[in-house]
């Protein structure tokens, strides 16, 4: 019997920032044509291998393991198990449906695959987010302001206040947070919305994509998003880790680029006064 | 050699609706604890059998599949592959991802799955969308109005002009739309919202979702989405048509809770003047 309070997401994901002292996430997204290697099993677990002390999480997007089929399926489950116990997992699905049927997506991602946090899309609103939020054990992030340019389109909509729709979302997963399990999505290429989300919801981790091939901002990206411990930030790399070399030494060019990319990040971390 | 123009969904979607002289779309939504049959396949087989000459098309919703893991997703395609050819099938997956990462999705969908048409939540914008849209033999449905208690939370956010978020994501629709290959979801809880949407997109399909236990009004929602013809609609019922009968004669409950609806949707679509 133990005293400890029980893990969730959070915890596991402070204690993995401050254990590896890192705020990288690496994105296992693997795409065929860009692997030095055919097997996408042997190719994730040469990544993790090469870089599980340097991470604060990793985050496999279910898009490039659906596009194999079923076989990429059980790849990706084979994945989450062999990640290590103390790396907490994101699984990247931006899934969004109503009740019963999020409910359904829910026990997918959080039971079957064993995912410790998702991302899920906020435009069905409250009930669509509510079955993931349940499982209080578990993280949830909820998209806000996303890193592609097509975010413009609906996210900056603005009410007659001048209040955009991702602010909007941002306040709200913030009234329906209870139990304290919720983060958001904000894109490394938007900073000014990254400082505006922390500034209004300062207790959330949020989980940032974009820097690298995206042209996000890693600097302002990194200073906006920590909370005043330096802390509850995780910045997403894929590209520029998975793919830092197509040769026989991909894992080691990995590990390099990794290292490169949590010791730069860390410089930008510095705790806030 | 032929002369015919090649196959695309919608020209799929008409052919059935006039063929079998039907609106009705059945949800594929198994659901084990409320199924009288355990192997989800052959309860899936039985109401194809049992429905397949009263419908325009089938929709079967990934979440359920996914939450019952890799086996889900092999019962998935065997689905898919089962359904007749001449019968169009939607992938109700709700998919939002920015660029290559959507494109990912609908490679998985699309060529893998072998939908007809997918759903897709435009919350990403146009780039989260538009992979699907270079499909051009395949369908788009882009969530508009939803048929849950949520879609105010967002759906109705208004503009200084009062443009609701819905409209606005109606309109960018059929402006990206020009391939012809593009439709929405629009819930028969809405009925108002699907007139407005029928209004200003008079050529595109409508996925309607919402009626039965949802408590939609059927009337109004097949004479406001019906086009001048009195097509274009597609009504979906799952667990009112699926779980019509828990006993050993559910199958044959299920097809006469699909003649009663489609007779019933028939009533309401007389041709517009």
């Amino acid at each position: 019997m133990s005293d400890k309070l029980p893990t969730t997401f959070l915890s596991k994901l402070l204690a993995a920032t401050r254990r590896q002292n890192s705020l990288l996430c690496v994105g296992l997204d693997p795409q065929p044509e860009m692997m030095p290697i055919g097997n996408v099993f042997e190719f994730n677990r040469a990544i993790i291998d090469a870089t599980r002390d340097l991470v604060c999480a990793y985050k496999p997007n279910l898009a490039f393991y659906e596009a194999l089929g079923v076989d990429g399926l059980v790849t990706l489950k084979r994945t989450v198990e062999y990640i290590p116990e103390d790396i907490p997992i994101i699984g990247d699905a931006k899934r969004s449906d109503i009740g019963n049927t999020a409910a359904a997506y829910a026990k997918g991602l959080f039971v079957y695959f064993g995912f410790d946090a998702v991302t899920v899309n906020p435009y069905l609103g409250y009930d669509s987010v509510s079955p993931f939020l349940e499982y209080h054990d578990k993280g949830v992030f909820i998209l806000c302001r996303t890193s592609n340019p097509g975010a413009k389109d609906f996210q900056d909509f603005q009410d007659s206040q001048g209040q955009a729709l991702y602010q909007r979302v941002a306040l709200k997963a913030k009234e329906w947070d209870h139990a304290g399990n919720s983060g958001l999505v904000v894109g490394a290429t938007y900073p000014e919305e990254i400082k505006w989300v922390r500034q209004n919801c300062p207790e959330m981790p949020l989980l940032i994509p974009g820097i690298g091939p995206q042209g996000g901002d890693l600097e302002k990206s990194v200073r906006y998003s920590v909370d005043r411990k330096g802390e509850r930030s995780i910045i997403v790399s894929a590209r520029q880790v998975l793919y830092a070399s197509k040769g026989k030494d991909f894992a080691q060019a990995a590990r390099q680029a990794a290292l490169k990319l949590r010791d730069e990040i860390n410089q930008y971390r510095s705790i806030k006064s």
